[in-house]
């Protein structure tokens, strides 16, 4: 059969692309002529005693991970892949198109004629820099804002100035009052931020990754040998942009990983991470001590040119290291720390990625992929938390931290694991002065090891919590982890409860583009507005489902009250009845209420109003 | 019909009973003859390579609320009710029997035939201390030890002293080397903790609440208008404890109230609690004008006969309050703050909860009710969160705290609600300071507002960090929160989030009892023991289910992999493999070993070993 054929068809057949909601795909202009994506979600009138109040409520407007597919208007062809968004890197005359990939597993593959049918059918040719420099640090040392720097400011603006009047809180205060270009260059410059950008990858939807900005998301996919189809990964990848995911990796360990990577690539709106040592391993049947330098210096050049814009390098398992292991609980969790603890320990040599690590640098500055500097040895129990082990990595991972940026190419820093809540802020703090506040990326941390089946929530918990403390991206954790591989549904489950954890970080944070968020809905649920409510929420689809299965009717979701606390009981549908209670006995209720304050007052002036800070 | 026989028939049919996997029931006996129940979870041998590692791997002991249900050598029947765990009380001669209820309505409901199809079949006549005063509280301060204190202190100590030792981890320090009764009555006397136990609730497995304590979860349950049937709600709560309720809350608004709470008591383990105004408000057909203090007492005495552990009283809404409420987004979100509220304004009086308390607490005395003082006005939403109304009636019940103390009268303080994460804290801290440390009772707080159909998890994210702050119990919220009833996978949904947040809780306070658990877990799963992980886990049934999605073989329960991974990256395998190579070449290993450990040494000597801390 025409396997191809049916890839395509299957495709099609398999991607997501339904609108949510009573939503507008809306594009923000600017002069240079960038078209940055936003979600705008329509509101209906506020309406008193079936009465439409002349307040309209505003379209609320949301950022937006999505890219092309929600909007009815674009056309999708994933064998096509999708239309260029950075279409000025084509204009660059240092960026030059190479003949043929310049890995030898990249030819090897390209010339590989068995593979046809697999292939994605319109494969780009690779380029690379001519400069001496060039990513987007280099760029930012140098004073210059990139387009995706431009990009960027757009998006986290987005609400930003017209909602800081608005909030009522104080504590949004620390936050710049306006994300312009020229601070999304100066964090880049810092090193406090990076933009996952290949040159290799212009499908890309630029996006930033910094304390300083909104707290990212990435979901982990692809396939292990209990293998799923290159159609079901592909479409795993726009499900997780669809429900959040600000960046996506492809974990794939399985059968061709290298066609895999190149479809979901050109498919793939939001930044594509790897770790490259699993393919790595792959290409020597899975043993650690077959793995050589030029091996994974062919691997790293094989994927830069595939337009992967970050990879995970586990450079700081030192052989020193291994033995602070031996009396863990749960040894070594990383896959990557564990595939070069045992290289290290079979060959006695030093970590070849560690020992090669400036010529590697000098590698990914042509294509400016980042760099995800792997905890090899995090923590993967409650018991083996914040120890020896693991911070003397992360001192390492600084060292590199400063080799790296000497090459101009960006930096961030994976962190656990499996951490007690007491313990959490530590690992910040840690992290920013011994790695020089380059961005940190965790994984969670699960706050207890007793619930698999729920570790989305057990992460999700210090997710939200070290978010808060100051981490850029927090790697989601599905309802599957240390059970089996996610299917479709457990990446969704991940994704709302990291989309929840890092909202909440956002909020604790001040970000007033979040308050606005949870204003809107919450005025929606005071007003009846179910709709509405429904509309704002990170699951429209499931907020409703859940509202319909005890009242389906429509007349429902004009209801001044749900199947909750029924008619009799529902709280704010008294509130609202006090309300009007007041306006009807306007005068006496006037005096309720000044009597009132001015009790109050004179009890602030006694108490010196202390519990009222 | 004979709607009685189809009642009965029904709970047979859906009671849940089956035991937890690999489970035993045990019973840890007192010298005064008291009977503790507790969980043990078998666990195999460890087996490296194939051959069993002669240690044998204990088993471990678990808190166990789900009551006689879980044991199969009890006979359940539901129409007998529970047997009298608290038979003490049968033998205290100061506790009369009333020859019939002392309320108006109790007395009604009594006589009314036509209720006869649903009522309970074996209705205990209600009892009362003829003491002065008899309250778990009074007996503290006096010195005393009950039974009901040594009882809880078996149940809180279990673990506690064997894993002290053990547990590597030195933020335990702050917690007691043993619970014992005496540290029980201590913490009763001071007010820091309460023991709900109604003396006409002798089937009742006594639980203490208080923050130097396990941390405790509550479940909500009950029908409104959307009702659910009486046969319904009892498994709601059989269903409730053996998920890990600690107390159970009947919210019932619909009819038969009165009924259906005779059936739950009568076959509850955990404490009960109610909302009193809920069924008042219920007699005087949903018309909040027409509550009266003379009906609410009544309702109160009905309860209080019933076997009601502790009720929720919103007594702190006070008419000055009200106006702060005004420019709030969500107004008031408490069902019975609304409801007082509305009293309060429609007649201009004060609210006559805190008008009448102290003649409330003399009659609460007498069964020893404990009360739940209600925060009416806590905030619905994020931009609500620590606002002036919220804390100006938190000074009231800090009042309330006081008086009824003076009587004796058990109490714990009920807080929010929707809080963002930095605002968490200040709760805690005013709460304590105001209320003089009496126990903290929150429902989450739901640390945003955009995820419904999720806030299981929004709220489990405030849960954990307020639990781990000196919350002592945490009210759930399941994912129906705003939308809907929960029906009983909501319930179980809600308390297994709660269970982790909780548990996360235990773990950062330095719980040695809950870090046993973690590292029993964490040791079956680095040694692969797939069902011991299973078993050890807060929901075997899912845990199974979700690996033996990919893998169902037996034989996979002891593969050194799972698909999430697949053979070749598993990296505790390659881990145990490490280990094994140090093994093997054990000359080698040791001397990497020793240069690794000296130049770390060197290395924190030479850095002060700051990093190390």
């Amino acid at each position: 059969m025409d396997k191809k054929n049916t890839v395509s068809a299957d495709y099609k057949q398999h991607i997501s692309r339904e609108p949510f909601p009573n939503s507008n795909k809306h594009y923000a202009t600017t002069t240079n002529g960038l078209k940055i994506p936003f979600r705008g979600v329509k509101q209906a009138k506020t309406t008193i005693n079936g009465t439409e109040k002349d307040t309209t409520n505003p379209e609320v407007y949301l950022y937006d991970t999505s890219g092309p597919y929600t909007d009815p208007k674009a056309t999708i062809d994933l064998t096509q892949g999708l239309p260029d968004v950075r279409n000025w890197l084509a204009n660059d005359k240092q960026i030059i198109e190479l003949p043929q990939p310049s890995s030898e597993y990249g030819n090897t593959r390209l010339k590989d004629s068995t593979l046809d049918t697999l292939r994605f059918p319109n494969i780009r040719k690779p380029k690379r820099s001519t400069r001496p420099s060039h990513t987007q640090m280099y760029y930012a040392k140098q004073g210059i804002v990139t387009p995706e720097m431009e990009y960027i400011a757009v998006r986290e603006n987005l609400m930003m100035e017209d909602y800081h009047q608005h909030s009522g809180n104080s504590w949004g205060a620390n936050i710049p009052k306006k994300i312009t270009p020229e601070f999304v260059r100066d964090e880049v410059a810092k090193g406090r931020a990076i933009i996952p950008a290949n040159i290799n990858h212009p499908e890309l939807e630029p996006m930033v990754i910094g304390r300083n900005f909104l707290t990212k998301v990435n979901a982990n996919i692809g396939n292990s040998v209990v293998t799923s189809s290159i159609a079901e990964e592909v479409e795993k990848a726009v499900w997780a942009c669809r429900w959040g995911a600000d960046s996506i990796m492809d974990l794939s360990t399985g059968e061709n990983i290298h066609e895999t990577r190149e479809w979901i690539i050109r498919n793939c709106p939001v930044p594509l991470g790897t770790v490259p040592i699993y393919q790595a391993l792959e290409k020597v049947n899975g043993n650690p001590e077959a793995l050589t330098w030029e091996l994974f210096r062919d691997t790293l050049i094989e994927q830069a040119e595939q337009g992967v814009d970050y990879v995970t390098l586990h450079a700081g398992v030192l052989l020193k290291y291994i033995p602070l292991t031996a009396s863990r609980l749960t040894g070594i969790v990383s896959r990557g720390g564990s595939i070069m603890a045992k290289w290290c320990l079979a060959h006695h040599k030093e970590n070849f990625i560690y020992e090669h690590f400036s010529e590697l640098c000098q590698i990914l500055n042509k294509y400016d992929v980042s760099i995800s500097l792997g905890d090899g040895l995090r923590p993967g129990s409650i018991a083996d938390a914040n120890d020896r082990a693991q911070f003397a990595e992360l001192e390492t991972l600084g060292e590199l931290t400063e080799i790296a940026w000497k090459y101009d190419v960006q930096v961030m820093i994976e962190g656990p694991g499996h951490v007690p809540m007491q313990l959490i802020k530590e690992n910040v703090d840690k992290q920013l002065k011994l790695t020089h506040e380059a961005p940190f990326y965790t994984l969670g941390p699960l706050t207890t090891d007793i619930a698999p089946g729920y570790d989305h929530i057990t992460s999700a918990i210090g997710a939200a919590l070290i978010g808060w403390f100051g981490t850029a991206m927090l790697c989601y954790v599905t309802p599957k982890e240390h059970l089996g591989l996610p299917n479709k549904e457990d990446v969704k489950d991940g994704l709302i409860a990291y989309k929840i954890a890092a909202h909440a970080a956002d909020l604790a944070k001040g970000f007033p583009s979040a308050q606005y968020r949870d204003d809107a809905l919450s005025k929606a649920r005071f007003e009846f507005r179910w709709d509405d409510q429904f509309n704002l929420s990170l699951d429209p689809f499931r907020a409703r489902e859940y509202h319909d299965e005890t009242l389906p009717a429509e007349g429902a979701k004009i209801a001044h009250f749900c199947s909750m606390c029924g008619p009799k009981f529902c709280s704010m549908k008294i509130t609202q009845e006090i309300r009007e209670l007041a306006n009807e006995k306007a005068a006496t209720e006037t005096e309720v209420i000044e009597e009132g304050l001015k009790e109050k007052a004179e009890e602030f002036t006694k108490k010196g109003s202390s519990i009222y800070l």
